[in-house]
């Protein structure tokens, strides 16, 4: 099984699009990279960066004669990408995606799929807050999971290839079904950066005086919550707009949990508010003993 | 005026008043430091970093002859604390604090202060996740925020003296009356470590499998929120205890706006999601350029 492909194509060329360019070449996992997006500035940005050998804003270009196909768009665009490079895919080549949402991409993508592709859903959980060609690094991935989500009828050999072609740019690859995901990533990313999301909003919409001094004392907590409300307004519609059910059932889980907690304020339950307190801090341990995040106080980051 | 003092008292010695000493010896100025805790283990461990000169279980012994006493403890101590110490208190001594709240730290200490000691609650604005005499730095404070909240009838020179004090430990201080504090602070602090501390134990009661992947997968966006919820569990009790009106009144506003952003996501409002996604990216934007928060990607996390 080979491992290097002859080339590969990305549909989008911001913070993911652009990682895995300079990931597959610095590893020397594929011979040619061929480059579209939307917008002639952003492509002008990627050739500027040097991302990649073809350039274009003709995504069916792009993807003749690629073997390897990754559409890195925000989900909404997905439905229009595939009716314009369906006809242009090469018969056995691989089409993947790094879509946030699984189950939706799925059936979104499935229907135009031509006869002898082999279509590999992928997610990387890896990114920062922010977005664009130049946003991206090619350690990105490194020590961070790739999940699959490929149906059960798909080619064996084909998944295989795109397990290794993650592997070989430092992630830790995972196969699970399109569902299962979406219910996992509602309650680690989608949910978590709604109420981010939200409690930022709930400051924006502060007189402004309060809110400058919000912000003058961020320091004291509110400031983590609003790197995850910086990353990309399109992309994250696009994901509540898609894994609707899986965010609202986790939603409703916390909400419940915040009117008992919101009680035990209002009664002054010390013991309660005390007991759960204590319950939280084992899972941050866990999260620092399975190597997700730095032990360092404050994320490390700098006090001079 | 001087901002030197004779002997400096703290009583409790975990992450603050340990920074305390450290900073404070650093820069030279206190002459001495007598250093008390409720537990002779704590006291041992203090000794042992040769945080002080003076070590005591006793506080009333610790704040014997001492021009500045700063309370360490979790202001659900204070009021014992307060009782133990009124009658050791030297007059013209500066009697200061730490505490997260600062309305209730005045109703409860200010019956208990005696005749020509001076009260000067305050408040740094910095501190990490972790406790205990052995977390503290003397560099925490530096460029952070120190607000002191002194009644209107307080001595004018003692406000100065304890403004140069965190001054020359690199604070930059601001003083406002204790309500203001209480309500700004409900908003940058308390209620994002009450909605942090809420998310992360929904995850805590997941069933064990689940609980596990999301440990697996939490670098998609959880792991921000586990930080501060793994904070001190009794001094968060105290916190949420003796700030409640100002905490459920915020809390109140988020919980309204998340009822609006729940219906966004169930009829699918893509325009009112991404307006507000692309609102709260301002807000991160003003806080790196206030200087409160890095602008690296990921809080500058490594990524290898
Ligand atoms: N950011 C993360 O943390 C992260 C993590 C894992 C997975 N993902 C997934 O990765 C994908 C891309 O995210 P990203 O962070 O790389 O986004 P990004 O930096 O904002 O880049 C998006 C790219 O898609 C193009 N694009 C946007 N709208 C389009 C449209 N309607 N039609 C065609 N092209 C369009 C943009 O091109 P133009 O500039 O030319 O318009 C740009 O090249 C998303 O599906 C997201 O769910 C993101
Ligand atoms: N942590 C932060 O981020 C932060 C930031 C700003 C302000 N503050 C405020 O600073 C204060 C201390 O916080 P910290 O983080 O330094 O806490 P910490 O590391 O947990 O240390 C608390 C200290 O208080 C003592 N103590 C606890 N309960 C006591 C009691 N009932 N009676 C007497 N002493 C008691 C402990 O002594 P033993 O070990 O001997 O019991 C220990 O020396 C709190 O009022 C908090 O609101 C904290």
């Amino acid at each position: 099984m080979s491992t290097r492909f002859r080339r590969l194509a990305l549909i989008g060329i911001g913070l993911i699009g652009s990682s895995i360019a300079l990931a597959a070449r610095r590893q020397g996992l594929v011979e040619s990279i061929a480059i579209s997006t939307r917008r002639p500035e952003t492509l002008e940005e990627a050739r500027e960066l040097g991302l990649g050998d073809v350039y274009t804003t003709d995504p069916a270009e792009a993807v003749r004669g690629a073997d390897l196909v990754i559409l890195c768009t925000p989900v909404g665009a997905y439905e229009a990408v595939m009716e314009a490079i369906a006809p242009a895919l090469e018969p056995g080549a691989i089409l993947s995606d790094v879509g946030s949402v699984k189950r939706h991409v799925v059936r979104t993508v499935t229907p135009h799929v031509p006869e002898g592709v082999h279509f590999v859903p992928g997610h990387p959980l890896a990114g920062t807050e922010h977005s664009g060609p130049s946003a991206g690094f090619p350690e990105l991935f490194v020590k961070r999971w790739c999940v699959l989500t490929p149906e059960p009828e798909v080619d064996r050999k084909a998944v295989q290839r795109l397990v290794a072609f993650w592997s070989a740019m430092g992630s830790q690859v995972e196969t699970m079904d399109a569902d299962h995901h979406d219910m996992v990533l509602a309650i680690t990313s989608h949910v978590p950066h709604l109420i981010a999301y939200n409690i930022v909003g709930t400051v924006a919409d502060l007189e402004e005086d309060t809110q400058s001094e919000v912000i003058k004392f961020s320091a004291s907590g509110f400031r983590d919550f609003t790197r995850i409300a910086a990353s990309d307004p399109v992309m994250w519609r696009d994901v509540f707009l898609t894994n609707r059910d899986a965010v609202l059932e986790m939603l409703g889980r916390c909400l419940e949990d915040l009117s008992v907690l919101q009680r035990a304020v209002r009664v002054g339950d010390g013991p309660g508010l005390e007991a759960l307190f204590t319950r939280t801090r084992a899972v941050r341990r866990s999260i620092i003993d399975a190597g997700q995040d730095s032990a360092a106080p404050d994320f490390g980051r700098p006090h001079e």
